[in-house]
């Protein structure tokens, strides 16, 4: 594996300590080879000193003893490259050449591009050009976010890159689908037979799908603030996320099945045109306000922002997937900075019993919800009613829970990802098919916003959005769901609402 | 209300307990009055004496205050009869018509027989000669079983209280319909729109009740040899689970509208005929064995048993309700003495996902369940399936709770129904029809075992009964799914059978 910008930040957080986790789980091959590829000049051994820091410092698993970080720590190699510079692949080659020799194996090569997107189309033209392009064995490149801004820009890098990788060897990385509990979604709707039946608009009154931080714009402000949260969350996490609930149970649970189940989930996705954006979609930008006790400043105040910055740090919006499986539901999602909690979360809320049937004197009889929490928390959470005990057909929402990294932890997303593509499964990739939907589904709404046709928001920090993405449940007579998080050790309220 | 039996053990050991605790809930009118009425001459004091006993030894609220015990206590009064003989009931009488003139109540009298059964006609012609039986205002009569042996001695017993109480009078108690969780089983069906299109023969496999205890016969040998299981547990508690089960939703959750689906499900309940009964019923008797880490004797070497007695202390049978919902799906009970576990609950088992679909490379895939554990444990229990953290698509079942008493205590099935037949619910009492149509089910399984058709088969102590009641399932491609208790601390081998 070539990790391209191995200096990087991705690489210090993420990667490193995604395969030291996988060395320790025994999921990496017996003979590999991590060639870290950097602008800066490193030694071997200043390189693997920084994968040490990397493990030390973000590694869920830790170094138990020096034997075995010497056993992992040995196949790490450093080669300083200006990667736009041809001539600099040939210590690329050397050393991929070398190993492969040395050990006689077949080439199975994995470059990983942990650098900015406007290099991915000349590094793999160099890859090419240097020979490393068409070889017998195995070449993939994996590649993340964001690729492109718009479906132009997207489709220009997509065919840059496909005139040395195909489709079938690009693997486009969105972390979420990384995530344990994303995976688990196929589990939870196929391995359970009691929710396919309730699967569809007969059963569900809506879909609210929540991806909430506390933070801010961070250090990450020159690269958000000519993003936003549609680009930065919307494009790729919210509609994955969308697609893994709504897809129609595929063919067989394997890649080429799965992606063409989600595919056609875009494809059902209604458009809205510029002019209708307004009507269904909010956006919103945090204002100064209270975090956990501290105060915290307008988006528009952070370092590195403009100071009249029209960006959006919060999008709300209801969308719909015109098939047969949803007509009619409205599926909300809502992904913010600086919001009431940080958390990840689906939940599906079921049709509610006909109130003038049974239980119809002053009962707080709520809708079922089946919520599947993703991060922090990672579990399964159902809300039901019961009968309040003693009382005579009293009724109180009752939380009924799994928690899936209670008693051990789980892997991280990448350690998950880095897996998969060195054994080539393909499954928690996204397709290309999938990014050109979600922007052509994405572009009239950022269109519309440039245009101004309507106007942007303002949340005060630690609440949860701007009054525009209530209302727009609201008018549906539906309203969001608190997040598990805050709603946990309150299980008897568990149908409390939390508004700003 | 005149307690007849008022120094035994029924009374004291249920009846007093939940009037005080019904008092301190504030639940008893501002004025009542409770006349104990016994064989044995005792004086007011005596008997209230008697009653702070039962109340210290075996109520779940305890007396807290010297002032409140003399609040209530005032309120019981005592007078000696003999039941048979028409000119004691004068006493009982006038004590009554005082209580009524000196408070200026209109009447509003209860007669709970906590007497043998054989003499419930007795009491009622006697309470109707003396002029009890024909009066303004209120009378209700509470009774319990076993009400008659079979079909024909049940109908002779209710055509004589019926002549001093109409069917809207008499209170039939089955205390298991006092029980919270039972009484639940309309709320989680009824208010929960995930469960009612689930509810059916398309998507259930199969239900199972079990009512497990781990004592032997104790001091209710003289008894209990004469009736056995079937009658003591199957004809009323086992068939009563079941219509609550099985019912159709009613028109409304009023008394009238269940009592009607109620006894459409024992129309519909599938009848054996003698001849078939061994197909489809098992009868067991306990030998010696070692329960909780004791040598327990068997069946016919307790006290007051025939050492060769041919009673069963176990009763395991496969039933079909022959409907349009429940077409097909067999109803497993089971209930027996010194067995592995003292437990009440009923398990709806799912239809499985056809196992050769998504995940079939030697998963542990198994069906949906929903348990309702009503006693010891009261809660709702659910087994879906997860992915296993860290796993690629591999299967575990995980469980999901949810606690109804683990907070606080609930109320005794006794405080919740003599509150109904003060209040004059008769929603959870049976009705005369439940009566005679359990015992037409009834008869014929006790026939055919009279007659010996099939043989009664011996388990050991502490096991679940004998290898019959495991084939019954095994035929059906089914087995007995482990008691909540058993299987509660080993949430991820949730599938594990516990066979003999």
């Amino acid at each position: 594996m070539v990790i391209f910008g191995a200096t990087g930040d991705l690489a210090k957080r993420k990667l490193f300590p995604a395969l030291f986790s996988l060395y320790m789980n025994k999921l990496l091959p017996p003979a590999f080879r991590i060639i870290g590829v950097g602008r800066r000049p490193r030694t071997h051994e200043q390189f693997r000193e920084a994968v040490r820091k990397s493990v030390d410092e973000f590694s869920r698993i830790k170094v138990a003893d020096e034997a075995s970080w010497q056993q992992f720590i040995k196949n790490f190699t450093y080669t300083v490259a200006d990667v736009t510079n041809p001539s600099d692949y040939e210590g690329i080659k050397s050393l991929i050449e070398g190993f492969e020799t040395e050990h006689g194996v077949e080439p199975c090569r994995l470059f990983y591009l942990a650098i900015a997107p406007d290099l991915f189309a000349t590094v793999s033209h160099n890859l090419k050009a240097i020979g490393l392009g068409d070889t017998r064995g195995v070449k993939r490149l994996i590649i993340e976010k964001p690729i492109g801004n718009d479906f132009l820009s997207a489709k220009e890098i997509d065919e840059q890159i496909k005139q040395t990788f195909t489709e079938k060897e690009i693997y486009r990385i969105d972390h979420y689908l990384g995530k344990e509990m994303v995976q688990n979604i196929n589990v939870i709707r196929f391995a359970n037979n009691i929710f396919e039946p309730l699967w569809n608009h007969h059963h569900i009154a809506c879909v609210q799908i929540t991806a909430s931080e506390t933070v801010g714009v961070e250090e990450r402000a020159a690269y958000y603030d000519r993003a936003g949260a549609l680009r930065d969350m919307v494009q790729n996490h919210m509609l994955q996320m969308l697609m893994m609930v709504c897809m129609e149970p595929p063919s067989r649970l394997k890649t080429e099945a799965i992606h063409d189940e989600k595919i056609k989930v875009l494809r059902s996705l209604r458009r809205y045109s510029e002019e209708e954006v307004g009507a269904y979609v909010v956006r919103g930008q945090y204002q100064a306000g209270i975090l956990n006790g501290k105060a915290v400043p307008a988006y528009r105040d952070e370092k590195n922002v403009d100071s009249a910055s029209e960006t959006e740090t919060f999008v709300a919006a209801k969308l719909y997937v015109d098939n047969l499986r949803w007509a009619g539901v409205p599926f909300y999602i809502r992904t913010g900075k600086r919001m009431g909690a940080k958390a990840t979360e689906i939940v599906i809320q079921f049709k509610e019993m006909p109130k003038n049937l049974y239980f119809n004197k002053n009962n707080d009889l709520g809708p079922n919800l089946l919520v599947i929490t993703i991060n922090p928390d990672e579990g399964i959470h159902m809300v039901l009613n019961a009968k309040k005990p003693g009382s005579d057909n009293q009724i109180m929402p009752i939380a009924m829970e799994f928690c899936n990294n209670c008693e051990q932890g789980t892997p991280e997303a990448y350690e998950s990802l880095i897996h998969d593509a060195i054994v080539g499964d393909q499954t928690f990739f996204t397709h290309w098919e999938e990014v050109a939907l979600a922007w052509e589904f994405i572009d009239p709404i950022r269109r519309a916003w440039d245009r101004n046709l309507h106007k942007l928001d303002f949340y005060e920090s630690g609440t949860w959005g701007p009054a525009s993405a209530h209302a727009l449940l609201a008018e549906e007579g539906h309203h969001w769901w608190s997040v598990t998080k805050e709603r946990q050790h309150r299980v008897v309220r568990a149908t409390e609402v939390i508004t700003t």
